[in-house]
Protein backbone atom coordinates (compact mmCIF):
# COMPACT_ATOMS: atom_id res chain seq x y z
CA UNK A 1 0.00 0.00 0.00
CA UNK A 2 1.41 3.26 -1.24
CA UNK A 3 0.95 6.07 1.38
CA UNK A 4 1.42 10.15 1.01
CA UNK A 5 1.78 12.65 3.97
CA UNK A 6 0.49 16.16 2.89
CA UNK A 7 1.85 19.05 5.14
CA UNK A 8 5.54 19.45 6.69
CA UNK A 9 4.31 20.76 10.21
CA UNK A 10 3.68 19.27 13.80
CA UNK A 11 1.04 16.65 12.77
CA UNK A 12 3.05 15.72 9.49
CA UNK A 13 6.19 15.50 11.56
CA UNK A 14 4.61 13.38 13.99
CA UNK A 15 2.68 10.81 12.19
CA UNK A 16 5.44 10.72 9.80
CA UNK A 17 8.16 9.65 12.22
CA UNK A 18 4.98 7.14 14.30
CA UNK A 19 4.59 5.41 10.43
CA UNK A 20 8.31 5.08 9.99
CA UNK A 21 9.26 3.96 13.82
CA UNK A 22 5.97 1.01 13.25
CA UNK A 23 7.47 0.41 9.82
CA UNK A 24 4.65 1.72 8.19
CA UNK A 25 6.63 2.76 4.54
CA UNK A 26 5.63 6.53 3.20
CA UNK A 27 6.09 7.10 -0.48
CA UNK A 28 6.50 10.65 0.09
CA UNK A 29 5.71 13.56 2.10
CA UNK A 30 4.55 16.25 0.26
CA UNK A 31 4.47 20.26 0.68
CA UNK A 32 4.94 23.60 0.34
CA UNK A 33 7.53 24.47 2.92
CA UNK A 34 10.71 22.94 1.48
CA UNK A 35 13.48 23.74 3.85
CA UNK A 36 10.72 22.07 6.92
CA UNK A 37 10.03 19.09 4.20
CA UNK A 38 14.32 18.58 3.55
CA UNK A 39 14.39 17.87 7.15
CA UNK A 40 11.76 16.16 7.99
CA UNK A 41 12.96 13.64 4.80
CA UNK A 42 16.31 13.39 6.09
CA UNK A 43 15.40 12.89 9.71
CA UNK A 44 13.09 10.00 8.95
CA UNK A 45 14.91 9.13 5.67
CA UNK A 46 11.23 9.81 3.13
CA UNK A 47 11.35 11.15 -0.09
CA UNK A 48 9.73 14.46 -0.43
CA UNK A 49 8.17 16.84 -3.06
CA UNK A 50 7.22 20.21 -3.37
CA UNK A 51 6.01 19.80 -6.99
CA UNK A 52 4.77 16.17 -8.24
CA UNK A 53 2.50 14.39 -6.00
CA UNK A 54 3.12 10.75 -5.61
CA UNK A 55 0.28 8.30 -7.04
CA UNK A 56 -1.08 6.77 -3.63
CA UNK A 57 -3.21 4.74 -2.39
CA UNK A 58 -3.86 6.21 0.68
CA UNK A 59 -2.91 10.36 1.40
CA UNK A 60 -2.84 11.64 4.67
CA UNK A 61 -3.44 15.58 4.89
CA UNK A 62 -2.10 17.24 7.80
CA UNK A 63 -2.65 20.68 7.21
CA UNK A 64 -3.91 23.63 9.15
CA UNK A 65 -7.76 23.04 9.24
CA UNK A 66 -8.27 26.05 7.24
CA UNK A 67 -6.04 24.88 4.00
CA UNK A 68 -7.50 21.07 4.50
CA UNK A 69 -10.32 21.90 1.51
CA UNK A 70 -7.82 23.29 -1.15
CA UNK A 71 -5.49 20.86 -0.57
CA UNK A 72 -7.49 18.06 -1.00
CA UNK A 73 -8.40 19.36 -4.52
CA UNK A 74 -4.56 18.54 -5.29
CA UNK A 75 -5.38 15.33 -5.33
CA UNK A 76 -7.03 14.28 -8.70
CA UNK A 77 -7.15 10.51 -8.15
CA UNK A 78 -10.34 8.67 -8.26
CA UNK A 79 -9.42 5.19 -6.72
CA UNK A 80 -8.06 6.22 -3.80
CA UNK A 81 -8.59 6.92 0.00
CA UNK A 82 -8.12 10.43 1.19
CA UNK A 83 -8.06 11.27 5.08
CA UNK A 84 -7.67 14.70 6.65
CA UNK A 85 -6.78 14.85 10.26
CA UNK A 86 -8.61 17.75 11.96
CA UNK A 87 -10.90 17.64 15.00
CA UNK A 88 -13.33 19.76 14.01
CA UNK A 89 -13.61 18.89 10.47
CA UNK A 90 -16.35 16.86 8.61
CA UNK A 91 -14.98 14.20 5.85
CA UNK A 92 -17.43 15.72 3.35
CA UNK A 93 -14.66 19.07 3.37
CA UNK A 94 -12.32 17.11 0.98
CA UNK A 95 -13.32 17.75 -2.71
CA UNK A 96 -12.50 15.24 -5.44
CA UNK A 97 -14.18 11.79 -6.71
CA UNK A 98 -12.16 9.64 -4.07
CA UNK A 99 -12.98 8.13 -0.96
CA UNK A 100 -12.89 10.52 1.67
CA UNK A 101 -12.27 9.79 5.80
CA UNK A 102 -11.57 11.39 8.99
CA UNK A 103 -8.11 10.32 10.99
CA UNK A 104 -7.96 12.24 14.06
CA UNK A 105 -5.00 11.97 16.47
CA UNK A 106 -5.77 13.34 20.03
CA UNK A 107 -2.74 14.80 20.96
CA UNK A 108 -0.67 18.51 21.24
CA UNK A 109 1.99 18.36 18.66
CA UNK A 110 5.04 20.08 19.03
CA UNK A 111 8.07 18.97 16.43
CA UNK A 112 11.08 19.87 19.47
CA UNK A 113 9.54 17.37 22.06
CA UNK A 114 9.51 13.77 21.37
CA UNK A 115 6.23 11.49 21.83
CA UNK A 116 4.63 8.27 22.90
CA UNK A 117 2.64 7.50 19.99
CA UNK A 118 1.12 4.30 21.56
CA UNK A 119 -1.24 6.16 23.91
CA UNK A 120 -2.35 8.51 21.16
CA UNK A 121 -6.22 8.16 20.90
CA UNK A 122 -7.05 7.80 16.92
CA UNK A 123 -10.78 8.82 16.42
CA UNK A 124 -11.46 7.60 12.78
CA UNK A 125 -14.66 8.42 10.63
CA UNK A 126 -15.19 6.43 6.83
CA UNK A 127 -17.50 5.45 4.36
CA UNK A 128 -17.57 1.95 4.34
CA UNK A 129 -16.64 -0.88 6.29
CA UNK A 130 -13.61 -1.84 4.16
CA UNK A 131 -11.79 2.09 4.55
CA UNK A 132 -12.88 1.40 8.22
CA UNK A 133 -10.78 -1.94 8.00
CA UNK A 134 -7.23 -0.04 6.00
CA UNK A 135 -7.78 2.44 8.20
CA UNK A 136 -8.18 0.88 11.39
CA UNK A 137 -5.30 -1.57 11.06
CA UNK A 138 -2.56 1.31 10.20
CA UNK A 139 -4.12 3.43 13.37
CA UNK A 140 -3.69 -0.15 15.22
CA UNK A 141 0.14 -0.71 14.37
CA UNK A 142 0.55 2.64 16.12
CA UNK A 143 -1.63 3.18 18.64
CA UNK A 144 -3.62 0.79 21.75
CA UNK A 145 -6.50 3.22 21.60
CA UNK A 146 -8.61 3.53 18.31
CA UNK A 147 -11.65 4.55 18.21
CA UNK A 148 -15.00 5.01 15.60
CA UNK A 149 -16.16 8.98 15.84
CA UNK A 150 -18.90 10.39 14.39
CA UNK A 151 -17.96 14.31 13.15
CA UNK A 152 -20.58 15.49 15.90
CA UNK A 153 -18.32 13.63 18.51
CA UNK A 154 -15.32 14.82 17.36
CA UNK A 155 -16.40 18.40 17.43
CA UNK A 156 -16.92 17.92 21.43
CA UNK A 157 -13.81 15.92 21.45
CA UNK A 158 -11.85 18.75 19.51
CA UNK A 159 -13.38 21.73 22.16
CA UNK A 160 -12.92 19.72 25.25
CA UNK A 161 -9.05 19.43 23.84
CA UNK A 162 -9.09 23.10 23.95
CA UNK A 163 -9.86 23.43 27.26
CA UNK A 164 -7.80 21.06 28.55
CA UNK A 165 -4.56 21.25 26.81
CA UNK A 166 -4.54 24.65 24.26
CA UNK A 167 -6.15 26.66 27.63
CA UNK A 168 -4.10 24.86 29.86
CA UNK A 169 -0.98 25.40 28.21
CA UNK A 170 -2.15 29.44 28.08
CA UNK A 171 -2.51 29.52 31.56
CA UNK A 172 1.30 28.50 32.35
CA UNK A 173 2.20 31.07 30.20
CA UNK A 174 0.25 33.99 31.77
CA UNK A 175 1.19 32.36 34.90
CA UNK A 176 4.93 32.20 34.06
CA UNK A 177 4.81 35.84 33.15
CA UNK A 178 3.59 36.79 36.43
CA UNK A 179 6.56 34.75 38.22
CA UNK A 180 9.00 36.67 35.63
CA UNK A 181 7.99 40.02 36.10
CA UNK A 182 8.87 38.96 40.04
CA UNK A 183 12.18 36.73 38.85
CA UNK A 184 10.63 33.89 40.80
CA UNK A 185 11.86 31.13 38.73
CA UNK A 186 9.02 29.26 37.10
CA UNK A 187 10.38 25.75 37.92
CA UNK A 188 9.54 25.79 41.21
CA UNK A 189 5.89 25.76 40.06
CA UNK A 190 6.43 22.50 38.09
CA UNK A 191 5.89 19.95 41.52
CA UNK A 192 2.76 22.12 41.93
CA UNK A 193 1.65 21.69 37.63
CA UNK A 194 2.82 18.21 37.62
CA UNK A 195 0.63 17.48 41.27
CA UNK A 196 -2.09 19.69 39.81
CA UNK A 197 -2.59 16.59 36.42
CA UNK A 198 -1.62 14.01 38.49
CA UNK A 199 -4.21 14.48 40.88
CA UNK A 200 -7.08 13.91 38.56
CA UNK A 201 -5.81 10.59 37.19
CA UNK A 202 -7.13 9.45 41.13
CA UNK A 203 -10.17 12.43 41.46
CA UNK A 204 -12.69 13.97 39.85
CA UNK A 205 -11.38 17.63 38.78
CA UNK A 206 -14.27 19.03 40.39
CA UNK A 207 -13.57 17.38 43.90
CA UNK A 208 -9.76 18.61 43.26
CA UNK A 209 -10.26 22.08 43.59
CA UNK A 210 -8.43 24.27 45.38
CA UNK A 211 -7.84 28.11 46.14
CA UNK A 212 -9.23 31.12 46.90
CA UNK A 213 -12.26 31.03 44.75
CA UNK A 214 -14.21 27.80 45.97
CA UNK A 215 -13.10 29.18 49.39
CA UNK A 216 -15.27 32.05 48.49
CA UNK A 217 -12.09 34.34 50.12
CA UNK A 218 -13.37 37.79 48.90
CA UNK A 219 -10.12 39.11 50.62
CA UNK A 220 -7.38 37.23 48.43
CA UNK A 221 -9.30 37.82 45.18
CA UNK A 222 -9.57 41.57 45.63
CA UNK A 223 -5.74 41.60 46.76
CA UNK A 224 -5.07 39.13 43.61
CA UNK A 225 -6.96 42.02 40.99
CA UNK A 226 -5.18 44.86 42.74
CA UNK A 227 -2.15 42.43 40.98
CA UNK A 228 -3.03 42.73 38.10
CA UNK A 229 -3.94 44.18 34.78
CA UNK A 230 -5.27 43.86 30.92
CA UNK A 231 -5.67 40.23 29.89
CA UNK A 232 -4.42 38.40 32.81
CA UNK A 233 -7.00 40.30 35.11
CA UNK A 234 -9.56 39.57 32.70
CA UNK A 235 -8.67 35.12 32.87
CA UNK A 236 -8.67 36.06 36.66
CA UNK A 237 -12.09 37.40 36.75
CA UNK A 238 -13.86 34.86 33.99
CA UNK A 239 -12.16 31.98 35.93
CA UNK A 240 -13.45 33.25 39.28
CA UNK A 241 -16.67 33.88 38.76
CA UNK A 242 -17.13 30.48 36.84
CA UNK A 243 -15.77 28.49 39.62
CA UNK A 244 -17.90 30.42 41.53
CA UNK A 245 -20.97 29.65 39.45
CA UNK A 246 -19.48 25.96 39.75
CA UNK A 247 -19.79 25.48 43.09
CA UNK A 248 -22.84 27.75 43.66
CA UNK A 249 -20.94 30.51 45.70
CA UNK B 1 11.09 20.90 70.61
CA UNK B 2 6.97 20.86 70.91
CA UNK B 3 5.26 21.46 68.08
CA UNK B 4 1.42 22.04 67.70
CA UNK B 5 -0.54 21.84 64.33
CA UNK B 6 -3.60 24.27 64.52
CA UNK B 7 -6.52 23.16 61.47
CA UNK B 8 -8.16 19.95 60.33
CA UNK B 9 -8.04 20.84 56.69
CA UNK B 10 -6.07 19.27 53.60
CA UNK B 11 -3.08 21.28 54.50
CA UNK B 12 -3.35 20.30 58.29
CA UNK B 13 -3.42 16.81 57.19
CA UNK B 14 -0.57 16.82 54.96
CA UNK B 15 1.71 18.64 56.71
CA UNK B 16 1.23 16.59 59.92
CA UNK B 17 1.71 13.08 57.60
CA UNK B 18 4.96 14.99 56.34
CA UNK B 19 6.26 15.50 59.57
CA UNK B 20 5.27 12.23 61.44
CA UNK B 21 7.04 10.28 57.97
CA UNK B 22 10.19 12.60 58.74
CA UNK B 23 9.98 11.24 61.93
CA UNK B 24 9.05 15.36 63.69
CA UNK B 25 6.86 14.77 66.76
CA UNK B 26 3.78 16.53 66.88
CA UNK B 27 2.45 17.69 70.81
CA UNK B 28 -0.62 18.11 69.35
CA UNK B 29 -3.23 18.80 66.74
CA UNK B 30 -5.28 21.29 67.31
CA UNK B 31 -8.72 22.39 65.97
CA UNK B 32 -13.04 22.88 66.18
CA UNK B 33 -14.10 19.70 63.24
CA UNK B 34 -13.65 16.94 65.75
CA UNK B 35 -14.21 14.18 63.08
CA UNK B 36 -11.78 15.44 60.68
CA UNK B 37 -9.16 15.48 64.28
CA UNK B 38 -10.07 11.98 65.18
CA UNK B 39 -9.15 10.77 61.64
CA UNK B 40 -6.02 12.49 61.35
CA UNK B 41 -5.05 11.50 64.75
CA UNK B 42 -6.12 7.79 64.81
CA UNK B 43 -4.10 7.23 60.95
CA UNK B 44 -1.04 9.52 62.21
CA UNK B 45 -0.73 8.69 66.44
CA UNK B 46 -0.97 12.59 67.03
CA UNK B 47 -3.13 13.96 70.32
CA UNK B 48 -6.14 16.16 69.25
CA UNK B 49 -8.31 18.25 70.94
CA UNK B 50 -10.55 20.60 69.96
CA UNK B 51 -10.32 22.61 73.47
CA UNK B 52 -6.99 22.80 75.23
CA UNK B 53 -4.66 24.08 72.93
CA UNK B 54 -1.29 21.93 74.38
CA UNK B 55 1.32 24.61 75.82
CA UNK B 56 4.38 24.23 72.29
CA UNK B 57 7.52 26.06 71.24
CA UNK B 58 5.91 26.29 67.42
CA UNK B 59 2.62 26.46 66.68
CA UNK B 60 2.06 26.07 62.64
CA UNK B 61 -1.57 27.29 62.16
CA UNK B 62 -2.79 25.66 58.80
CA UNK B 63 -6.35 27.28 58.47
CA UNK B 64 -8.13 29.27 55.33
CA UNK B 65 -6.83 32.64 54.87
CA UNK B 66 -9.52 34.07 56.53
CA UNK B 67 -9.67 32.34 59.59
CA UNK B 68 -5.82 32.56 60.91
CA UNK B 69 -6.30 35.93 62.26
CA UNK B 70 -8.65 34.78 64.47
CA UNK B 71 -7.18 31.66 65.60
CA UNK B 72 -4.18 33.18 66.09
CA UNK B 73 -5.43 35.16 69.14
CA UNK B 74 -6.10 31.62 70.44
CA UNK B 75 -2.41 31.67 71.55
CA UNK B 76 -1.68 33.43 74.34
CA UNK B 77 1.62 32.54 75.16
CA UNK B 78 4.82 34.67 74.68
CA UNK B 79 7.41 32.96 74.50
CA UNK B 80 7.03 30.26 71.18
CA UNK B 81 6.92 30.98 67.57
CA UNK B 82 4.35 31.06 65.48
CA UNK B 83 3.85 30.24 62.10
CA UNK B 84 0.86 30.59 58.85
CA UNK B 85 1.04 28.47 55.83
CA UNK B 86 -0.31 31.39 53.81
CA UNK B 87 0.39 32.48 50.14
CA UNK B 88 -1.33 35.81 50.97
CA UNK B 89 -1.07 36.68 54.28
CA UNK B 90 2.09 38.47 56.09
CA UNK B 91 3.37 37.32 59.10
CA UNK B 92 2.05 40.03 60.84
CA UNK B 93 -1.42 39.13 60.26
CA UNK B 94 -0.99 36.80 64.02
CA UNK B 95 -2.26 38.92 66.33
CA UNK B 96 -0.01 37.83 69.93
CA UNK B 97 3.12 38.83 71.34
CA UNK B 98 4.89 35.69 70.35
CA UNK B 99 6.95 35.67 67.53
CA UNK B 100 5.64 35.48 63.95
CA UNK B 101 7.23 33.58 60.90
CA UNK B 102 5.11 32.53 57.07
CA UNK B 103 5.70 29.13 56.50
CA UNK B 104 4.34 28.46 53.22
CA UNK B 105 4.61 25.00 51.47
CA UNK B 106 3.38 25.81 47.20
CA UNK B 107 1.34 22.87 46.80
CA UNK B 108 -1.89 21.78 46.49
CA UNK B 109 -3.11 19.67 49.28
CA UNK B 110 -6.18 17.28 49.02
CA UNK B 111 -6.89 15.05 51.74
CA UNK B 112 -7.46 11.76 49.47
CA UNK B 113 -3.91 12.03 47.04
CA UNK B 114 -1.25 11.37 48.29
CA UNK B 115 2.01 13.39 47.82
CA UNK B 116 5.42 13.03 47.34
CA UNK B 117 6.44 15.86 50.83
CA UNK B 118 10.32 16.58 49.43
CA UNK B 119 9.17 18.09 45.99
CA UNK B 120 7.55 20.85 47.77
CA UNK B 121 9.01 24.11 47.85
CA UNK B 122 8.54 25.91 51.71
CA UNK B 123 8.86 29.60 51.32
CA UNK B 124 9.76 31.08 54.76
CA UNK B 125 9.58 34.46 56.20
CA UNK B 126 10.93 35.25 59.69
CA UNK B 127 11.85 38.06 62.54
CA UNK B 128 15.27 37.09 62.99
CA UNK B 129 18.15 35.06 62.24
CA UNK B 130 17.53 32.61 65.31
CA UNK B 131 13.94 31.73 64.00
CA UNK B 132 15.28 31.29 60.09
CA UNK B 133 17.66 28.62 61.42
CA UNK B 134 14.41 26.67 63.25
CA UNK B 135 12.51 26.68 60.13
CA UNK B 136 15.06 25.91 57.84
CA UNK B 137 15.53 22.71 59.86
CA UNK B 138 12.40 21.52 60.25
CA UNK B 139 11.31 22.27 56.50
CA UNK B 140 14.59 21.40 55.11
CA UNK B 141 13.87 17.41 57.21
CA UNK B 142 10.62 17.61 55.16
CA UNK B 143 11.82 18.80 51.43
CA UNK B 144 14.56 19.72 49.53
CA UNK B 145 13.20 22.89 48.53
CA UNK B 146 13.33 25.81 50.95
CA UNK B 147 13.97 29.28 50.58
CA UNK B 148 13.11 32.71 51.95
CA UNK B 149 10.66 34.98 50.61
CA UNK B 150 9.55 38.20 51.28
CA UNK B 151 5.18 38.79 51.87
CA UNK B 152 5.49 41.10 48.75
CA UNK B 153 7.18 38.28 46.52
CA UNK B 154 4.78 35.30 48.13
CA UNK B 155 2.00 37.01 47.11
CA UNK B 156 2.88 36.75 43.28
CA UNK B 157 4.12 33.30 44.16
CA UNK B 158 0.75 32.34 45.12
CA UNK B 159 -1.08 34.25 42.36
CA UNK B 160 0.96 32.26 39.98
CA UNK B 161 -0.28 29.45 41.97
CA UNK B 162 -3.88 30.30 41.20
CA UNK B 163 -2.90 30.29 37.49
CA UNK B 164 -0.85 27.39 37.13
CA UNK B 165 -2.62 24.71 39.52
CA UNK B 166 -6.15 26.34 40.32
CA UNK B 167 -7.44 27.84 37.46
CA UNK B 168 -5.83 24.22 35.23
CA UNK B 169 -7.83 22.82 37.55
CA UNK B 170 -11.25 24.69 36.81
CA UNK B 171 -10.26 24.47 33.31
CA UNK B 172 -10.30 20.25 33.37
CA UNK B 173 -13.66 20.75 35.29
CA UNK B 174 -15.40 22.76 32.61
CA UNK B 175 -13.60 20.31 29.95
CA UNK B 176 -14.85 17.13 31.52
CA UNK B 177 -18.51 18.64 31.78
CA UNK B 178 -18.34 19.35 27.42
CA UNK B 179 -16.98 15.26 27.48
CA UNK B 180 -19.63 14.09 29.56
CA UNK B 181 -22.34 15.91 28.01
CA UNK B 182 -21.53 13.97 24.86
CA UNK B 183 -20.75 10.78 26.66
CA UNK B 184 -16.82 11.01 25.67
CA UNK B 185 -15.16 9.55 29.27
CA UNK B 186 -12.71 11.96 30.08
CA UNK B 187 -10.40 9.37 30.55
CA UNK B 188 -9.32 10.22 26.73
CA UNK B 189 -7.71 13.26 27.48
CA UNK B 190 -5.24 12.15 29.74
CA UNK B 191 -3.07 11.25 27.49
CA UNK B 192 -3.12 14.77 26.19
CA UNK B 193 -3.10 16.23 29.26
CA UNK B 194 0.02 14.41 30.61
CA UNK B 195 1.95 15.53 27.64
CA UNK B 196 0.73 19.68 27.25
CA UNK B 197 2.67 19.74 31.33
CA UNK B 198 5.09 17.11 30.25
CA UNK B 199 6.11 19.59 27.01
CA UNK B 200 6.64 22.46 30.06
CA UNK B 201 9.36 20.97 31.49
CA UNK B 202 11.25 21.33 28.26
CA UNK B 203 9.78 24.08 26.39
CA UNK B 204 8.59 27.35 27.18
CA UNK B 205 4.82 27.72 27.55
CA UNK B 206 4.91 30.34 24.83
CA UNK B 207 6.80 28.32 22.36
CA UNK B 208 4.50 24.95 22.74
CA UNK B 209 0.96 26.94 22.45
CA UNK B 210 -1.13 25.14 19.71
CA UNK B 211 -4.73 24.96 18.98
CA UNK B 212 -7.18 27.05 16.69
CA UNK B 213 -6.92 30.52 18.70
CA UNK B 214 -2.91 30.49 18.11
CA UNK B 215 -3.51 29.53 14.52
CA UNK B 216 -5.95 32.18 14.21
CA UNK B 217 -8.41 30.14 12.65
CA UNK B 218 -11.71 32.04 12.56
CA UNK B 219 -13.99 29.48 11.21
CA UNK B 220 -13.40 26.98 13.96
CA UNK B 221 -13.57 29.62 17.08
CA UNK B 222 -16.43 30.43 15.54
CA UNK B 223 -17.74 26.71 15.83
CA UNK B 224 -17.03 26.02 18.65
CA UNK B 225 -18.64 29.35 19.89
CA UNK B 226 -21.81 27.78 18.90
CA UNK B 227 -21.23 24.52 20.88
CA UNK B 228 -20.76 26.28 23.95
CA UNK B 229 -22.69 28.43 26.68
CA UNK B 230 -22.71 30.06 29.91
CA UNK B 231 -19.51 29.97 31.72
CA UNK B 232 -17.77 27.97 29.40
CA UNK B 233 -18.55 29.99 26.34
CA UNK B 234 -17.06 33.02 28.41
CA UNK B 235 -13.75 30.89 29.01
CA UNK B 236 -13.51 30.21 25.75
CA UNK B 237 -13.38 33.91 24.55
CA UNK B 238 -11.81 35.28 27.37
CA UNK B 239 -9.05 32.67 26.84
CA UNK B 240 -8.86 32.96 22.86
CA UNK B 241 -8.96 36.85 23.44
CA UNK B 242 -5.53 36.63 25.48
CA UNK B 243 -4.07 34.15 23.46
CA UNK B 244 -4.40 36.37 20.40
CA UNK B 245 -2.96 39.36 22.30
CA UNK B 246 -0.49 37.69 23.38
CA UNK B 247 0.54 36.05 19.88
CA UNK B 248 -0.54 39.66 18.54
CA UNK B 249 -3.17 37.97 16.34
Amino acid sequence: MQIVIIGSGNVAYHLAKAFVLNNIPLAQIFGRNEKDLNEISEELNIPYSTEKLEDADLYIICVSDSSVENVSKLITKKDCLVVHTSGSLPKEILVGEYRKSSFYPLQTFSKSKELNYEKIPFFLETENEEDKKILFEIASKISKNVMESTHEKRKYIHLTAVFACNFVNHLFSRAKEISDSQEIPFDYFLPLIDETVQKIHEIEPKSAQTGPAVRNDARILQLHEQLLKDESLEIYKTMNYSIKKMYEL
